[in-house]
């Protein structure tokens, strides 16, 4: 069970990554078969129950991207049957100082590294690949801190530093907030901030990594020149959406001025 | 519930439509709020059952577009199931004589028109309006025929002529199979039918529809300027998929020749 | 599997069934608490699908009643499949003429008296107890012709001749249809098809059926009285809207005319 | 997205509400064409999913009711996701101190007021309105805290004195509970509870609310008579029993002395 | 997408395959991951719906098994759904006759084979492998026959000659159903019966298929030796069921004479 | 509503349960048809949602076998719900300390043992059998404190000694986890940790309960002579892969070496 997401992690390689809200595993079918590395199913926003996070795990791994979990919050439940389900990957949300990312890391890996029950589980074929499978998971598996609150940044060098965590995942808006200021991504603190949860991460090596939620050629390129080699690409809903309204926009112009639509 | 799709079919008014075939709802919710006229769940091609079309019709009809089904064929348990879930329109598919636009016609239309049957349903609020609907679902329903096969062409006028039906609806790639081209979309077999299929609709004032697959302002203007009126937009997975490839090919390059992606 | 609704309806013992046309098995777990005889699936009208289909009968069968199916159409498919699903009882609706009669009965019995296919189902424990219930099906499972045409009544003598149906089910409102008088129960042709087919049930013992959608001591006595002996009560749909309606006019009432609703 | 619930609640105006145990969406769609102003969707006692949530919060909009949902808990995964999936209200249960209803409020409100996390979701249609419901969601979303302890009477004051709390709800059976008199809803300390909290929320224009789980119009005008102005009406299931129980019994009486039913 | 299931019932290359009614993805996971050549769900016997017909294709082909169905019937919708759910090989019950297998090849095959219809799917990765896909079904899709009566058997070399027939499944237990003779396998008209289903087989080089539902090693032996090569194992629920009894009555002979279970 | 499971726990009767991962109701019925005196659903390791528990708890109701649930953590939202969902008996998961199992019983006990809320859900007929269930839960549903980890072994007194413990079950693989050594069911760490397991037990009378994930005679004769008395025996995908392994070699054997299987 080679995980060739972790393995770019580690040696910062650049990913791209598809990001699922709207659960239907034919979403899954369609960004595994365009070409993303990773995929992930976000169970924070979104309302993707577990059963159904299988199915897009399913989906996904039949063309070799890697399923990755977003969780709702670093929580022991979530994290543990996530796994189970067959994530290769989770993105903790919030992590907002170093106790919190020794908490998450503790669910998330097998004795004697952590604490995470063994059972059977579809991660393990049902337990046809049961002793590989425990065997590699805790070598295998990426797991990654999104940092998305002042308080992340600034305990950011002791989240870092706790064993097995192959990346860190910027939350602008939410981190922005936490600034008091919403949206205000270039304000000073932010630029700040993100400067120094690049240094961060550089210095220690640790893949950064950032959700383009409407990706262009210029913030792809501005992201990757930053040093983040983990890069998710728009989210399904979103790229939906862009793609309708331009069609929709240039059905209406072929129809003005001579009519207008129908409604 | 009168049925602004249903009129402007009347009245020949430019409508556009969205096409799912990934049967989740929160689809149907973006589509809906971009402000498609009217929404086909495709029955025929995607495999969404019964109960997922009621789902949809709901999210569909909470954003003012009305909800269409293009059936899996012309079939009496299929029109009878899908009107009870709440459709506003129908398209059968494959509707090659007389004979079988009425045989469609008659499951779709209550008494004295046709023989479907009464029962409370959720097109009716669970009874809860009964009465008004089953005295204006015959009115108010869209019943659309697609034209598909050599066979349709030639029996299109008596297919037409049968009372009720509201629009034609072109399918151009199985009409090409029929005679023996497929794909030879320009060939003059299919010139010819097009044309035939156009005129007819033309002569007896029946609102004539296509679907683009790939729609692009000229072929939506070509769709518009041949007189069509009825126009489905892209598919979801179609939408979906040209949005990703666009940015994972701005990410691919973003990253060449200086390096190449993790996989 | 002794099966004490077709025990009943060749008793003309009277019995009383619940409808379900909302398909989640919490509405057939409170039906079946609440003590029915039976309880019919509602397919022809309602979105029920066939997993779910099973879910109901899981729970009707937990609480004793029988679980039955009213099926889209007289239709192979649905016939096979809902009994495969272990249905106690059909209803098959819009009988017209003895031949639609015979091609029913022969789906649904077994050989030598029809051609059901034999396999593996829940209806037999998934094979647990295959032997049993091929050996009692043809004799345990109630199949009921609905009777709901004009063609229907005209035909009636040939399809209650029909070996194997159990009970004749009256459809009052497509029959009027039928008429070209939607709707009124009441008139001659009414009066005279409805008489004769009490007469027609009657002369050959066999059970008549009614669902009274919506169900007073008065238009019950009158059933029984007139020889109906299967009578279906309301619907689940009709029966909670009822309720909840007398409740919110309650309250709308006891805020009048001090003051008026939110709303 | 103005909230004529939120509206009423802080106008002191009488509201009536459904409430949901048996999750399928057809309920609410009967319960929303009723009539009611608000319709809850019971998350704690009954075993509805996240997803189904979400089908029924679409059925539930359709009807202009506002979806509101009564958490399985006072807890941050549950309170963020079904505000994402489109809540219009939160009752909150078992709130039992001030800390509680600050950590409940923490995560129900975008910063500054709280911390809950900002993302595209089902209450902002998938993104396509995302800046104004991130704008209006801390003003117009309804937050509830439900009392149903001793100790939530005794901290009532402070629980009511959370910026941000619009309602206060009293659950009696629980209450009597925490007195060791469970069901003895007129012993002295519940009195005395009930009068203590109806005091409290009366002095700081704080609407209560109240469930009658079996309403009648007496038990109706004393709600309303003691200040109530936030009311649901029976349960989902509660009201489809009292309706089936009622038809069954008059089939009953109807069949005796003569006949005894089948069962 | 050779289809390596095609090709061994053309080389007669002997195959084996499992057998799907309860339609849970994790079962198929459990049986690809055992190494199944193929596995059929069943869509004849057993209660799975269209939706999780694909999400048992999805699992199945992760593990390179190849996903078949059995249909429930010879019905032009059954066949042109499971294929456009991704279907690799198709099992049509019940041929009876050279047209009914005709028929049931011209709805699996795109013209100029049939008439199948054109359109995205998700077996042609939801039109992103569209053309590849239309280009090689025909070729690739293997399309069996299942001859379980009399008058197939009579039929036999008529249906085998239909072009496009890639295998033809006994029946026997349907089979002797027709003679009248349910369940007596070695009845003189069974033993003619399988003798020219064998021979007739053989003599065109048509691929033999059984299903084995209680395999042992003596039957699998005799089906090859009598030149089957296309043989299904069991079903999920009987192959479970053994199990589990086999477990259980170990359990109950280590607690007899000593004490008796608690049941 | 007697619970047979929980008073065989108290008399330690010998018990056999099975036990669910692939959360599918056929799964259920035929485990329940086939014996077993209770069936675990396994919400720890596996997938299942809660709407599919209740699902499945229909299923293994109807069979008389008693619905147990291992939670998915020691968590008070999971206990109130699946109670509510009508489980017969509770399994939690990695208890450690007195406290943790004080807490447990908390949650799952109503006033005054503990402080579980009242409310209408599947447990008491959705309110139909409110009154008794309330009065009887307390009494009748079996609550087992699953050890496996080295803190609760030392803890066991005090965990035993909690009120309303019915059982304790152990975790083998977790507890040599706990030890540092991973599967090493014989060191001696384990052979004393398990002996004061039994212990202890046996000392308090209480039930001592074991997995066996691969049951055989010996293993099953072992753990009866050891004292265990509520056994668990196999997971529903292990006892079908074993099957089908077992059938499909049964197959590759009898083709070698005159020919090798296809694949
Ligand atoms: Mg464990
Ligand atoms: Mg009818
Ligand atoms: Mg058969
Ligand atoms: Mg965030
Ligand atoms: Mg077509
Ligand atoms: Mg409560």
């Amino acid at each position: 069970m080679k995980n060739p997401f972790r393995k770019a992690l580690l040696d910062r390689t650049p990913t791209f990554g598809a990001w699922i809200q709207m659960g239907h595993p034919a979403i899954a079918e369609v960004l595994g078969r365009v070409g993303f590395d990773w995929i992930a199913v976000d169970l924070e926003h979104g309302v993707i129950d577990l059963e159904s996070t299988a199915g897009l795990f399913r989906a996904i791994e039949h063309y070799d991207a890697v399923p990755v979990a977003r969780l709702p919050f670093n929580d022991p439940i979530w994290i543990k049957r996530v796994l189970d389900a067959g994530a290769g990957g989770l993105i903790i949300p919030m992590v907002n100082s170093q106790a919190e990312a020794r908490a998450a890391m503790d669910q998330a890996k097998y004795p004697p590294l952590g604490r995470r029950g063994y059972g059977y589980s579809r991660a393990n074929s049902h337990g046809l690949d049961f002793t590989p499978y425990i065997q590699e998971a805790n070598k295998e598996i990426a797991i990654v801190m999104q940092i998305e609150h002042r308080d992340g940044i600034e305990a950011l060098d002791g989240i870092l530093d706790v064993p097995g965590v192959d990346g860190a995942f910027i939350g602008p808006l939410d981190l922005s907030g936490s600034f008091g200021k919403t949206g205000q991504l270039d304000c000073p603190e932010m630029v700040q901030a993100l400067s120094a949860f690049r240094s961060s991460c550089n210095s220690r090596g640790i893949a950064a990594g950032m959700h383009l939620v409407h990706p262009t050629p210029q913030n792809i390129g501005q992201a990757l020149g930053d040093g983040y080699t983990m890069i998710a690409l728009g989210v399904d809903n979103t790229l939906l959406a862009g793609a309708a309204q331009a069609a929709l926009a240039s059905a209406h112009s072929a129809i003005a001025p001579a009519a207008s639509p129908a409604r």
